[in-house]
C-alpha cells in the first residue's frame, strides 16, 4: 500500500512530495491516519535547509511533527489503545530512564527525538509513533485544533508556568504560540496582556486573541512601551516568544524587579545580556521552557479547550491540501499568517 | 463633635445606636470619615453574642470592620496619606514585629488585634484606624465594593492560593465570600466551577456569579455529587468556605487524590476527621486560610477590580442607613442576602 | 523447583513458613532472588490480622514488601535490566494510566497494588516483581540498608517535602520511620530537632541518630514541651509519623503560626481535630504523605546514603534468618526494636 | 564629640581618616557605637573609584556598610530598641512604600538606599542608620562573625534559594560570599559541593569549609570538570558568585537539564549567553539574587549560627584595627584572604 508524502529526499533547501510505502508500527508503536497535520517555524527552518537543520537532520526524511488523526493498526504488545482512536501526538520521544524522565521532567529528556527531526514525521497520509506518544482526543474536538495541539502545549506550558491571574503579562512575539499564549493569559485570569509583535497581519491576530494593547516593536521602543503601560514598574510575566535578541533585551527591561520571565523564544545564535543590571540586581526570576510537561501540559490544554475557557480558532488563519504545502511554507517565510494546517486527504469543504 | 454608631454596650445580644463623641487619631494614626460600612457573619455573631464573642469581646465597643471613606484628620508622624484620600481598611492590626510579622506572614501576626472585635470600629460615622492599615482606592471605585474588600480578600486569598486555570473548582458554602470566590475562580480560568449551598437565595445568586453547577447538599450527597460531576475522580481543588463538619468531610471525600483544599470556612467546634484515609493516604494539600496576604491579596484584589476581570456587585444585595442595622443582621440570620452594606449618611438614591 | 517462603495461609492471625514452587516473571516481570528483606509495620498488622487486614487481604498470600536481592530472571520483554543487578523495589505498583500516574502523582495512583498486600511478597527465597519497580542499587550498598530503602523512602518523602534547614522540626512517634526522619533532619540541616517518642528503646535510638531532645508524651504534655523549647512560638515543621489522635492533635498545637506539617502516620480511625482553631485561623500547612515520590525520592535517598550526608544504619537492631520471622513479629509487638530484617539465606556472620 | 572615619573626600581613587563629628540619629534613627565593622569587595569599588562608583557616589562619604555595634543613642519615636542593644544592620535602607516592599519583595524595592554607598557608613567610632534596619543579635555571637552577617546573609539568600539537600551544588567563585556559600550547602546537606575558585589562598579555604573538590578554572575547563564530576549529567545546582563572564558560561554548560541556577555575582558589563542553548533549550531556572529577603534570611541565618550548624569564622582571616583600612584594601585587590575585619576600638588581644 502506498501513500502521499513530503519528504526532504536529500540536504539542502526544499522537500518533495512522494508516494511512499506506508509505514509498519513496531512493538509498542501504533500506525496513525492523518487527519490534519499543521507546520511550525521548525518544519520551514528544516525546509529551508538553515544552519541547524543541516547540522541535525538526515535525508531522507518525511517532515512534520503536529497532526491528529485515527489509529489505523497497533504495533505488537500496544495494549492502551484501540483502532479507530482519535489521537494527537506529543512529537518528543523520551527514553524513559534518564535521570530527568524518572524524576517529573521528561521534557528536558537528555535522550529526545523529535517526530520530523530525528524519525519520520506526519506531512503524509500515514505516520508510525509509539503508542506512549498518542493523546486520545474528546471525540468533539475539531481536527485542526486538534492538530494544533502540540504547539499550543509549548503555548500552554510558558504561559502557565508563573501565575498569572490579576497581573500584567507581557507576550512577546506574536506567532501561533504567542498568538495562543494571548488568549491563555486572558483566559487565566490576566488583569492586562500586553502583546508585541512586527508583522501587521499577526498583530491584528493578538487583538482578535484579547491583548490589551498591541505594541509594535519596529515603531516604538518595547523596553519603555512596557514601563509607559505600566506606570513605569514594568510587567509582571514576561513570555518570551520571538527569539528575537533586541525584544529579549527589551522584554527584561520592561519586566518589574521581582518579576517573572518564561524565555520559549529560541535565538538563532549566543547574544548580549545585561544579566548583572538585569537580572541579578532586580532580581528576576528566568525559566527556561522547552516542549510540554508530560502529561501535566496535555491535561491542562484539554481542560481550557473543553470547558470553552479558551478558543484557540482564530489562530487558524490558512488550511490548504498536503499537496501544497510549498505555499504553506511561504506563508510561514512572510509571516502572513496564523497557524497553516495540511490535509492529506483534501481540505473539508 | 458627636457622631451616630451602632454600639456593643455591654456584654449578651443586641446593639444600640448611640451617639459618641468623634474620636481623634493617635501617633500614627488616621481619623476616616465612613462613607460605606458592610456586615460581616463575625459581626453577627458578636450581635447576637455567641460563645466566641462572650469570651473575646470586652463592651462597650463600636462594632464593624468592613468599610470605606475619606480621610478626615491625620495623627502625628502620619506622613504617608493626606486629608481627603478615599480608603477602606485591612482590618487587622499587626504587631510588625513577631517573626510572623517579619517574614512575609503578618496575617497570621501572633498578635493581631481586630477592628470592631478587639478595638471600636466603622459602624459609625468617623473610625480611627493605624495609617498603617489604611489602602488607598482607586477613584473610580464603587463605595459599596470598597467597602466589601475587607471580605473580598478573603475570598480572594483562599482562591488564589492554589492555582485554578484548567482544574475543577468546588466552593463549598456561598455566602458573601464564597460567592465572591467563584467569581474568582471563573476570573481565574477554572474550566469548571461547582458550588455548593443549601440556602436558595444563595443558590440563585452562585449560578449568577458563574457557578457551572449548584450543589444543594440538603437535597443531594456533596461527596457523591462532587464525584460524579467529575467522572469518579474528584475535584483539583477544594475552597471550603462554610465551616460545616459535614460539608468539610464530604468536600474532603470528593477531592481527588493528590488534590488541594484551601480551608477558610470556621467550625464553630472540633470536628471528627477521617485524617488517615483522606488526607494521609490520597496524598492531600490541606492550607488553613485566615486573613488577607498583606499586602499581596490587596494588589491582586486592586488589579482584579480594576481591570474588569472580577465583577462583585452581584454579591451586593442590600443598602441600608446605618440607623437600620437591626434589619442587616435579621438578613443574615435567615440568609436572604448577600452582603448588606449600610450607609451613615443615608443610602444614596 | 522449591523455596521456603512466609504465608498467610487463610483469614486470621499467624504465618507458616512453607515450601511453594519459585515463582515465574510474566511480561515485564522479573525474579528476584531475596538476600535481605525487612518487617514493617504494615506485615505486623496482617501477621495480627487487624480489621483493615481482614478487609483488604486475600490469602494465601506470601507476606512482606521491604527487600533487596539480585535478579535471577528476565521476563519477556524486559530491556532495561541484567540477570545479576542488585536492586531493591518499590512496593506500590501504579497503573501507569490515570491522571495522577500521568501528572507526577504515581505516589496516589488511583490504583496501586502493593507487593505483601495485594500480590505475593518477599518473605520468601524469590519474588516477582514488575521491571518498572526495580531499583538498581549501588554494589556498595549494604544489603540490609538496601533491604529498607522502601521505609526510608517513606522518611525521605515526609522530611524533605518541606525545606528543614535553618528551621526546628519536631518528628513525632520515632519507629523506624521516624528515626530515619530523625537523621535525615539532621543532615537537612535543621537547626533543631525534637524527637516525641513513648518507648524508652526508641528514644534512645532518637537521641543516637542525633535528636536535640527526646520528648516523652507519656510522661510530659508534648505541645506544652514543644512550645517551651521554642520560646512559646511552636515548631517551624511537624513530620507527624506516629498516627496517634492525641500525638497529632499535641503537635498541631505546638507548631508555630504559619508552620508546616508533613502527615505520614495513619490513625487507626477518625479522630476529633480543631481544625478551625488550630489549622484555619493559625494559616497552617499540612501534608499528607504517602509512599515515594516516583522516582524523586528514591534519588534523593541515593544521593543521602552515597555521599554519607545519612547513615540508617543505627535503626536496623535486629537480623533474623527467615525462619525466625515469628520473633520478629514479637519485637515489633513491643516496639523493643528499630528495623528488623530477615535473611532468607541465613543471617551472616 | 568627634570621632574617626574612613572617607571618601572626593571624586577619585583613595580615602582618608579622617575626625569627623559625631552624628546624630535623626527621628526614628539610631545611632551604632561600631565595634566592628568588615571589607566589602564594594568598599574595594569604591575605594578604587571604579565607574560605578563614579557614576553612583557622591562624596564626601563615610564608606562601609557591615558592622555590629551597641546602640548608642535613640532617634526620636525610636520605640523597638534600647541604648546598649548589640546589633547588626540590613545595610539596604527600603522606601517601606512600593510594591516590591508591599508584597515580599523589600529586597528589590525600586528606591533602594545603600549605607556606605548613598548615604554615610560604617568604618567609623559610630554610625547612624534607621532603626528599621537594626538586629538584635544574640549576645553570644562573636563580634567579629556579627559585622559578617550583611555578606553572610547573600550567601544565605543565594544558597536556600533553591533545595540543596541529597543534590550536587557548585559554587563558583569562592570570595567569602562563596566560601560562606560553600559551608552553607554542606550544612543544609547537599550531597556534593564543588567549588570553583582561581585564586589559591581562596582554594584553601573552600577545601577548609568543606568543599568536596576545588576546581581551578585557569587550570582546567570548568564546565567539563562539572560534568565528569556529575557523570555527565551536570550539577543540579549552580551559586554564580564569580561574576566573570567565563565562569558563568560554563556553570550553565555545567549545570544539568532542568537545573537550577542562583546569580549573585555582578559581572562588570553585558556578557554574551548562549541562552537557547544553554537555558531554553534544557529548560534552566534562572534566579537573580541581590540583598537579603527582609527578614526571612535574617531568621534563618541566625538559626544557622546560633545551632551550631554552620561555623564560618574560617571565613574570618585578617582582623585590623581600622586606622589601617589601606593594607584590608591591598588584600583585597590580591585576593589574598576571606573576609578582613576592621576594629575602630582597636584589634582584640
Amino acid at each position: 500500500m502506498g501513500m502521499k508524502a513530503v519528504v526532504k529526499t536529500a540536504p539542502g533547501p526544499g522537500a518533495e512530495l512522494r508516494e511512499l510505502d506506508v509505514p509498519r508500527p513496531g512493538p509498542g508503536e501504533i500506525l496513525v491516519k492523518v487527519r490534519v497535520a499543521s507546520i511550525c517555524g521548525t518544519d520551514y527552518h528544516i525546509y529551508r535547509w538553515d544552519p541547524w537543520s543541516a547540522g541535525r537532520v538526515r535525508p531522507p526524511l518525511v517532515l512534520g511533527h503536529e497532526f491528529c488523526g485515527e489509529v489505523a493498526e497497533l504495533g505488537p504488545g500496544v495494549g492502551t489503545l484501540s483502532v479507530g482512536d482519535y489521537v494527537s501526538a506529543e512529537s518528543h520521544v523520551v527514553c524513559g530512564t534518564c535521570l530527568q524522565c524518572l524524576t517529573g521532567q521528561a521534557h528536558v529528556c537528555r535522550n529526545t527525538r523529535i517526530l520530523g527531526v530525528d524519525r519520520d514525521g506526519c506531512f503524509a497520509e500515514y505516520v508510525v509513533i509509539p503508542a506512549a506518544n498518542a493523546w486520545r482526543n474528546p471525540p468533539g474536538l475539531p481536527a485542526d485544533v486538534a492538530s494544533m495541539q502540540e504547539p499550543l502545549g509549548n503555548a500552554v506550558h510558558t504561559a502557565l508556568h508563573f501565575p498569572l491571574v490579576a497581573r500584567t503579562v507581557a507576550v512577546v512575539g506574536c506567532g501561533p504560540i504567542g498568538l495562543a499564549a494571548v488568549g491563555i493569559a486572558r483566559a487565566a485570569g490576566a488583569a492586562r496582556v500586553l502583546a508585541a509583535e512586527v508583522n501587521p497581519y499577526r498583530q491584528a491576530l493578538a487583538a482578535r486573541m484579547g491583548a490589551h494593547r498591541v505594541i509594535d516593536p519596529s515603531r516604538e521602543d518595547l523596553a519603555e512601551a512596557l514601563l509607559a503601560e505600566t506606570g513605569g514598574l514594568g510587567v509582571d510575566v514576561l513570555l518570551e516568544m520571538s527569539g528575537h535578541p533586541d525584544a529579549i533585551r527589551a522584554g527584561l527591561r520592561g519586566t518589574r524587579s521581582g518579576g517573572e520571565v518564561a524565555l520559549l523564544g529560541l535565538p538563532s545564535a549566543p547574544l548580549e545580556l545585561d544579566l548583572g543590571g538585569e537580572v541579578v540586581m532586580r532580581g528576576l526570576t528566568l525559566q527556561g521552557i522547552t516542549g510540554r510537561r508530560l502529561w501535566q501540559t496535555w491535561y491542562q490544554m484539554r481542560s481550557l479547550l473543553d470547558s470553552g475557557v479558551l478558543d484557540v480558532t482564530p489562530v487558524i488563519t490558512h488550511r490548504l491540501p498536503l499537496e501544497e504545502f510549498r505555499l504553506g511554507m511561504e506563508l510561514m517565510a512572510r509571516g502572513e499568517c496564523g497557524k497553516v494546517v495540511l490535509y492529506p486527504g483534501g481540505v473539508p469543504s
